[in-house]
């Protein structure tokens, strides 16, 4: 191990120490540093440690509540509904786990729908094992209102992130997690810190004209739905979908509630949605299928699927840790290794 | 009534009568020929009566069975496989509608998986009633080889529409329905047979070149996924749903079955899968939450939400009659007026 690089259970470990000591239940501090470390070591920077001053904000300012106990109830044959009590949406899924798998095995289908929950990292964590046990599944979640629409004057909706997770025989998942922004939130953050420009229709600026400056998206516009209309279109979805259907709060109701108690903490209040699928009672033999279509996209040339450059990264700091960053050793710094 | 415009019974006659004379049984010719005229009253001409000689061909050559007999089984509290039998995706769901309803009462939830099926028009008429019924819905289908993405070299995925629709307190349904390609075939050969030329983006040509000319993306090129690799990987998600779930085939076989049987018809035979939800599960009172952001939405700056404009064309048919077209003045000009 160079030392430039930590053992990744180390900075799960780390990570936990960091959330306990912000008022994090040990359990919520595990689920939340694993996926936490996991983005990390997935080089997914802007949803790794990044993020740990946002969660440690948010839990010592008890805007979230890091020793919630979500409230899970079946109401229906494939609906199960999670009252995550104001804590984070990643314990509140784990604490469905034993309901959804049997609503799976009875219905064929679960649609989880998560309230007055927090989410503050990539959807992929939540999906990659369900794609795991061989199930497809969907989700996605509000946030903070940071998109502006082309024909809107004000941020309106979060960057509302979608994400899709499949079985492949014989191959690790194929995921799929992206904004319906044309940026993460996170990214944007990371232009700005770094000085860097971002393209024409990432964003717009001081009174609604397009710009290349980060600083000025973040302080005076909003970020541009990815792919014009139908982009916006699939946001309004997850609006109505993780928060509408679910019971949470709208992105644009998290702005106002953000703007009283700005210093209260970063993360959104909203909801999430997921559903869940077993692909084998469609037709038997589906991850076989999917293998042959990925075979297919292959042979037309894509040679990277969704989730491959993740994968890579992945199994680099399986071998030899997780890089050390700026964020990881002043973490490391502040925190007892336990 | 003016006699440039036609009531829109009188235009569902006339489309099942020519569909009935291709061979479908009366109860196929009434479901898709209501589906068809729908989509030319509301304006959506790439998908109206423009179709009817697609329909026929695929009719007339036994390519798609106009009298096919689905077969429908649930198989799991909330999930309903349909057998298509090599007829089209609409009737199908009409044969599951019984099914469908009383799995939404018991499980809260319905997944539809529709194979060996034909879809050739939009996805909204599908939606539509759902919505109307209070239910949250969602669906997907394939189609013939059509796109290729920016990291490959020859088609490999169809247009793949996805919708969604959700009931709003006190007024239509929000419906949302788009091609994951830049632009939908179907628009793509009304340029061309226009003779108007297409924005860059919307498809490569000879030797994968940016191209504005809509005939040669059809004869030498494919259209482009919307959006980037957001959008190409939407259009996976659609490949491995609607396809890959409900055992139908995927886009790129129908390529290769399209070349061998050019002749035979235009319909690609496929798959289609529908997400149903019961949105009140979640927390009671969606309807009118979602009145409340689309009143945001609107306070933002955005008049016209997804599916207004169709609204609006429909309520002027429904006033005068849709208007007839060289399209319909030829079918009717062909067609008994029963």
């Amino acid at each position: 191990m160079h030392d430039s690089r930590i053992p990744f259970s180390q900075l799960v470990a780390v990570i936990a120490s960091a959330l306990r000591g912000a008022g994090a239940s040990p359990e919520t501090a595990e689920v939340l540093a694993t996926n936490c470390a996991s983005c990390e070591r997935d080089g997914a920077l802007s949803h790794g440690v990044f993020r740990v001053p946002g969660y440690v904000a948010s839990l010592r300012s008890g805007w979230a509540d890091g020793a919630a106990t979500p409230i899970v109830e079946r109401v229906g044959g494939a609906f199960v509904r999670v009252d995550a009590a104001n804590g984070f949406s990643q314990p509140a899924l784990a604490a469905a786990a034993t309901e959804i798998d049997a609503v799976i095995e009875d219905a064929g289908v679960a649609v989880v729908a998560i309230r007055d929950s927090h989410h503050f990292s990539s959807l992929w964590p939540d999906l990659e094992p369900f794609a795991e046990k061989g199930l497809v599944a969907i989700t996605m979640v509000t946030g903070g209102a940071a998109v502006i629409p082309r024909d809107a004057h004000q941020k309106v909706l979060g960057t509302n992130p979608f994400a899709f997770a499949s079985p492949v025989a014989g191959r690790l998942p194929l995921v799929v997690d992206f904004a319906t922004s044309s940026m993460s939130h996170g990214d944007l953050q990371l232009a700005a810190k770094a000085g860097r420009t971002v393209p024409i229709g990432t964003g717009t600026g001081t009174s609604g004209r397009d710009t290349e400056d980060p600083g000025e998206i973040l302080a005076d516009g909003g970020l541009l739905p990815f792919g014009g209309y139908k982009g916006a279109a699939l946001s309004i979805m997850v609006e109505l979908l993780a928060s509408g259907l679910t019971g949470g709060s709208f992105s644009y109701r998290n702005d106002l509630v953000f703007a009283q108690h700005a210093a209260d903490g970063s993360t959104a209040k909203t909801g999430q949605l997921l559903i869940l699928i077993d692909p084998d009672r469609g037709a038997s033999g589906y991850a076989e299928r999917v293998a042959e279509f990925v075979g297919a996209l292959r042979n037309a040339g894509m040679e990277r699927l969704p989730a491959d450059q993740r994968y890579r990264v992945r199994a680099e700091a399986e071998l030899g840790g997780v890089p050390i960053t700026p964020a990881i050793r002043e973490l490391m710094d502040t925190q007892p290794c336990d």
